[in-house]
């Protein structure tokens, strides 16, 4: 089953690579990560997707917080959580196929952010099923580029308080 | 000074704790690292955003190069390049001040994608400098969470084809 772990750090040098080696020493590939400073740039959050038996991802976490500098590990998978994901996406686009990416940039809500002689760029955010569903659109079309950034995931408000 | 790097990497177990491993075994750290697959799900991109001494930077690519399962190394921060972030941000929403929270969401064109009782979480995305501008913004409301992705980033398309 695939788990969404999010990972509270301590911005600190080297607590990357001790976080991805603690997968890979396990034999875990990591499908997705992004790390990013939160407000208070000494501490950092983490996004993790990867792929595994549910008792083996538990006994990850646990390692996971037994690390020095890591502050907090939740496995929101179980929860009911939000999660985004965003993409740039860059496909040809000879005169007369302009309209048509321009249709799929307004059905997705997505922004043109760039613009070659024969290429469109757009950015495009949602869930991952949402980001896979414009990729099927625009493949046929020809995908000359592509950059995702991995999911970025948040427990939903306690609805009590 | 801040450099931005983009990494096309096999997508195999252990790479990024190889990745991270000669960034933080150099002493750099890593401000910033989103990790994804492309459509070829057997390759993923990799942008990184570190601080450093331009020819240090460039010793690290150079190392990055060498690494087995590294397909292709660009630092775009010197070239012309688009970059965009996405952040989710819950912020603290009594009923009084919710018109407020709407009308910043509205003004940097950003979703409302969870409520509660008294929190709003927004979705942001642009360049790192709009995502900072608007947490300024929202700051003296109360932030409750944030969690954001990190840059990723493509060059732009070649003018000239």
């Amino acid at each position: 089953m695939k788990h969404t772990i999010s990972v509270m750090v301590e911005n600190k040098f080297g607590v990357l690579a001790r976080v991805a080696g603690l997968f890979s020493g396990r034999g875990y590939n990591i499908e997705s990560l992004c790390v990013a400073p939160m407000m208070d740039p000494s501490v950092s959050v983490m996004t993790i997707v990867t792929q595994g038996d549910d008792r083996v991802i538990e006994q990850v976490t646990k390692q996971l917080n037994k690390l020095i500098d890591v502050i907090k590990v939740i496995d929101v998978t179980e929860s009911d959580y939000i999660d985004r994901e965003l993409m740039l996406v860059r496909v040809s686009a000879e005169r007369e196929k302009r309209d048509e990416i321009m249709r799929v940039a307004q059905i997705f809500k997505s922004r043109v952010v760039d613009v070659g002689p024969k290429t469109l760029t757009l950015e495009v955010t949602g869930t991952d099923d949402k980001l896979d569903a414009v990729l099927r659109i625009l493949r046929p079309l020809g995908i000359r580029e592509l950059v995702r950034s991995g999911k970025v995931a948040m427990l939903r408000a306690d609805p009590r308080k």
